[in-house]
């Protein structure tokens, strides 16, 4: 394969309900995915992981990034693909060494310590230090071959800044929360580097091939409203305005996805963004009522009921159907991503669930 | 020290402002406690600690645990003295195993696995099983002398079924949500017989001597709107109802704190409690305006401002007051419990800070 020179597909999907749906325009079903849908609950997945070795090698490598970007769409007819990717691939190619120990999820050789170490770090060329990423969307694009689009993300500024800066996951977020409080212009000046990072790095992804794209901001809810605005959401907004709005001759539509923002959805809604994640403690039809219709809606089923019966499952999509009410403008969807010890046959029956009993509510 | 025995002071007190502010009663400034105001940022909590050997053996001397309780008292002008205990003493004296391994949280030896593992628990009598907890709160309130008001605490049912059924701290709650979605007869046994043992603690610690109440719901943010009003609310609910509302002639306050619950302060304040703990991620003035003077707000700074320096810490707190606005009902505190890296200083700016800038807001 010569994944940077793959042919492009046009324009024309298959299925574009998921664009539809994000743009609020009408669908004759409630389009569907979830949320690392490509993922550890597959056993195809593991297989592949354990071929490529670690994780950031299977990230790394485009072909193997594919194969388990497409694994789900060969088991249920999913609406979406997503990129396989990583949100740190951004700080890794700054120059911060990302490796994963088993268990113990992300972390950095060399954190951001210093005003030093932010101020030289350097701002990544998408098609040169993130050319795998770039030649996974090519790859993935072509294989798709028009049958559903393709999604492309990244992290927040705000959370690539909390990893950076902390090393690390963490409980207390006290480095990153020092730094906010003690040294809010050198916390500025980083998320203004990661802006411009991240605005370049999906204004690449589009064109690669990405038709949708998501900004994941995992760790936005453990801030102050007043500090969200300004220390992610302003960000936020600052990449939604600088992305291409246009691939194919279609609009590219944005999702914001701000984990534990349920009471933030307004503030989001005007950022120019074309749709909200939403998490599950939020109900879905409140944030239709408080949004409008200014954006689109994606979620916000609780990814542990697909740990319940196949009634269960359908009970719970029929409630959170009922909630949003009838209409366009919604993409089903979990509030979080899927968990690993999931059996894949509940995804199965989550997804024709959605499908089923989204017709009614289209007509 | 003969704790069970101790002589209880009066219902006067030298400093009611805790009391009168969560009743919205006037006062003169606004009172201020720090949620785990006793713990390891602390020096000389962390020797009583180390005197003591592990967590549960300071936990189970009355003299340690009053030591610990009255040392922030000693250091700043606080309005209010908790009870040094832990939320799992309930579970630990049904007979799960308590213990704390460094660095790894609380663990049960006995998690709750079967049906018959919650229906053979048993109810503890707090003055049998949990008499040590009734002891401490007897000879915190001796000591305190009518200094300023004690309050006791327990855990929500719901945060506590998360600890026996997970076995310990957890990031999914999978095996609990797998009850709740699966098996929801039985999580609401369980939840019901932790509501009866909830209540009979409440009341024993009254009857020893508190004199407010808080109830810590640490994890009902994880769950759905709907679930949330079914696995968690109703049975806090329940316990309110089933309390002491006068001890000593004035009337017992109680606070419920439900920890990303900004959500559903509305419903919170529907249950009969007198206050609402309300953590840093929503607006205090917005808090207020939701739930209008149907309850006292307790809250709500984010911990890690304390990182920062003096004048950081005192616009922060005049954030929040202006936030707030002016009148009783407002018990300021953090939004969760301090950081055990926080110099004990910025404490004392803190806590000055409150005390100084809300002469001005009760004239």
């Amino acid at each position: 394969m010569k994944p940077a020179d793959a042919g492009r597909t046009p324009a024309t999907l298959d299925n574009d309900r998921l664009l539809r749906a994000l743009l609020r325009e009408p669908v004759d079903r409630t389009p569907v995915w979830l949320m690392r849908q490509a993922g550890r609950y597959l056993p195809e997945y593991r297989a592949v992981r354990e071929q490529a070795g670690d994780f950031m090698s299977l990230c790394r490598t485009p072909e193997l990034a594919c194969e388990v970007s497409l694994q789900p769409l060969r088991r249920f007819p999913l609406d979406a693909v997503i990129l396989f990717s990583d949100i740190l691939t951004i700080p890794d190619a700054m120059g911060l060494g990302l490796h994963f120990s088993a268990g113990e999820g992300p972390r950095f050789e060399r954190p951001l310590r210093t005003a030093a170490d932010i101020n030289r770090l350097p701002l990544p060329d998408p098609e040169k230090e993130l050319r795998y990423v770039m030649d996974a969307v090519r790859v993935i694009r072509r294989e798709l071959a028009g049958s559903v689009p393709l999604i492309g993300f990244s992290g927040s500024p705000w959370t690539l800044a909390t990893y950076m800066v902390e090393g690390g996951s963490t409980k207390e977020f006290s480095r990153v929360k020092r730094m906010l409080f003690g040294e809010p212009a050198l916390l500025h000046r980083l998320l203004e580097i990661l802006s411009d990072a991240v605005t370049h790095y999906l204004n690449a992804q589009v064109a690669a091939g990405a038709q949708a794209l998501m900004i994941f901001d995992t760790w936005g809810g453990v801030l102050t409203p007043r500090d969200y605005l300004e220390f992610s959401l302003a960000y936020m907004q600052r990449i939604v305005e600088g992305l291409p709005r246009q691939a194919d001759g279609r609009r590219v539509p944005v999702v914001l996805f701000t984990k534990n923002g349920g009471q933030w959805l307004e503030s989001m809604a005007q950022t120019g963004c074309d749709a909200l994640g939403v998490d599950w403690t939020t109900d879905l039809g409140d944030a239709r009522a408080r949004v409008g219709d200014r954006v689109a809606l994606q979620g916000n089923m609780d990814p542990s009921v697909l740990y319940a019966g196949p009634q269960r499952i359908r009970e719970e999509v029929a409630t959170i159907f009922a909630s949003f009410g009838a209409g366009s403008g919604h993409v089903f969807n979990l509030g979080h991503g899927i968990h690993q010890h999931v059996d894949p046959e509940k995804v199965a029956v989550f997804v024709d669930a959605v499908h089923e009993q989204s017709v009614a509510l289209h007509t």
